[in-house]
């Protein structure tokens, strides 16, 4: 099913009024994409246009309301919300400025708290300067953080998220098990990109936002470099990473293949990153830290003195391609049902990495695989 | 050829430390993706995760410095800088702010004013909360606007900028043209979707990130809404609009079709559309403002009485899906030879609307086309 019942958003909004009234904040002022969305079910891909700024008030009780340029009208009214309010933008000399500064001096008493997203993973979509303007329209009333409370329920899923994520996870395991289709030796790197793209579409992505991928001897540099036009040789590792998106929701994994037979290096290495996935996924359950998933993957890393230096070996996923938590030696983050998580493990063998991802949610005691776990023995090509 | 010379980045480089001296900016911070890559060339979908903060500096005089992820560091490398500065990230008690803090000290003196992007269709793209940290570390430095020096700089295109946007209108005209190989009465709208996104990739797009579209009984009722399942009729107007990137670089117009013959009230309307881009077209050259040409376009449309209330009738093209300036009464952007934008004129018939765009370039003495200009008679499907 697309789309969310119009209980869920409530629920949602519900949640996040309590933790309002926990916190004193009399408001919330949201203003990115995966904010506005998870609140009214907006979805559209219109956000790639940077120009117009749009936001979503959640107040103390009762519906979102909407402020919005006039050009999203007609889509939002379908959503469960009945307060649209919306200006004819671009507005060179008032951006929405005006309309959000009385929406927000409406419905917040002088003096009020009103919480703004400010911590890890965020960021405000409006230009600085009509930030400011807003806030000096609001009197005594203070823009301050949002206590972490997007993070806090964005970070656990519900049944309905899991399944658009599974579905999105089960369309990119179809379209990695025909790469073999489209990759061989001679192959360009660029052409396997954009072939990947296709199958993604042709498995019934809806949009693939996200493709990462490398291809050179015996492992590779970089995993976030635009694809070269080098053919592939015998020899070489090919790795794809995926974030395709299906009804709003991304999967986020990658597979790897060898250009004729396997090294015996390439072959460890590779059985060794989905050692380190497996022991991260058998500890993950309830109460169990992010720092806890990412010492299991380490161990088995480090066992062979072959960890690198990739900063964290997973992360949350969800309606962005990223999210909280983080799994590094820091992040304290207790893991509950509902929590997807990417498990991404690199290796380091004679100077190249090898990196693999898995894609797993969090359930009432054990975890389980959404992304169809990848085989120790690495496919040739 | 991909990417550009050393020679065109210190081109932007010392264009911009001339207008930063003019504006008596010591420094500019930037943050988000085209602002980067305008500056280093740095080119990546890793974009696509928010968590992680990306930095860079532009001194008053010598190349940019990066403040960014280590994960980075390889392909940045790879650019015109030298001065690559790196924490592992994310870092949940000090992501890059204290590195960034250090850099802005370093570089500019006590005092000194230093520019960050402030304007219209500009946002920061770090938390909130780590750029108020970042401004107590700065003594009495403050952080003020750009005084729109990246609007300025931006909205002219080189020649090389505009052979890349050039590259991405020609894929998305081959794709375009093969549309009646993937719709036709009976296809479900997502289906048409998929494919032609699947087209674009075929015909040479590295990716495709936005794709606008629909399909209703003459005429549609919004052009920013996901495709539904619903299968295209006889008497359906298809409208797909692209932005496809190649090398970084956007096309962004859209074509329509009827499913069988168009009644006279679709032709009519079309050929309204195209004769309102035609005449923005015509008047298009320098000197001339973005105001002027919406009202080209406007007279056209309202020689009917079906103009729409779209907000704006083109924009600004590149980098981005959109940019400045906006074809709207109250810009008076002069145009200037290199700018690209759009002409996307919209017509009311019946209570449907119907859209139409084009992308064109300034020149010395006049426009040129880059999209293959549409045919006044709406193709049949």
């Amino acid at each position: 099913m697309r789309g969310f019942s119009t209980e869920e958003f409530k629920k949602r909004t519900n949640r996040a009024q309590h933790l309002m009234q926990r916190h004193d904040l009399s408001a919330l002022l949201l203003t990115t994409e995966p904010e506005l969305r998870y609140f009214s079910g907006y979805l559209t891909r219109f956000w790639e246009s940077p120009t117009r700024p749009w936001f979503l008030v959640i107040p103390a009780s009762g519906k979102p309301i909407a402020v919005i340029p006039s050009i999203g009208a007609a889509l939002m009214a379908q959503t469960w919300l009945d307060d649209i309010r919306t200006w004819s933008a671009p507005d060179l000399s008032d951006d929405g400025v005006s309309l959000l500064s009385d929406t927000l001096r409406e419905i917040t008493p002088d003096g009020a708290r009103i919480g703004c997203p400010d911590g890890h993973e965020t960021h405000l979509r409006m230009p600085l300067g009509d930030f400011a303007i807003v806030k000096s329209n609001l009197g005594k009333r203070r823009i301050v953080g949002d206590c972490g409370i997007l993070r806090d329920l964005r970070m656990v899923k519900s049944d309905a998220e899991i399944q658009k994520i599974e579905t999105a996870c089960q369309i990119a395991g179809r379209a990695f098990a025909r790469v073999p289709q489209i990759a061989s030796v001679g192959t360009p790197l660029d052409q396997v990109f954009r072939r990947f793209q296709m199958l993604c579409l042709e498995e019934g992505a809806d949009w693939v936002p996200y493709l990462a991928g490398a291809a050179d001897a015996q492992g590779y540099d970089d995993v976030i470099s635009p694809a070269s036009e080098r053919p592939l040789e015998t020899g070489d590792v090919l790795m794809l990473d995926t974030g395709l998106v299906w009804d709003g929701y991304f999967c986020d994994f990658d597979r790897n293949w060898t250009v004729g037979a396997a090294s015996p290096t390439v072959r460890d290495a590779h059985a060794a990153l989905v050692d380190a996935s497996d022991a991260a996924f058998e500890l993950a359950r309830p109460g169990v830290t992010a720092a806890e998933l990412f010492e299991a993957m380490n161990s088995v890393l480090k066992r062979g003195g072959k960890g690198t230096e990739a900063g964290r070996l997973g992360h949350g996923l969800g309606m962005s391609l990223t999210e909280w938590p983080s799994l590094i030696p820091s992040d304290q983050t207790i893991l509950q049902p509902g929590m997807v998580l990417t498990l991404e493990p690199g290796i380091e063998v004679g100077g190249k990495i090898l990196v693999h991802e898995e894609d797993i949610v969090i359930t009432q005691n054990s975890a389980r695989y959404m992304s169809p776990r990848a085989d120790p023995e690495i496919p040739e090509l």
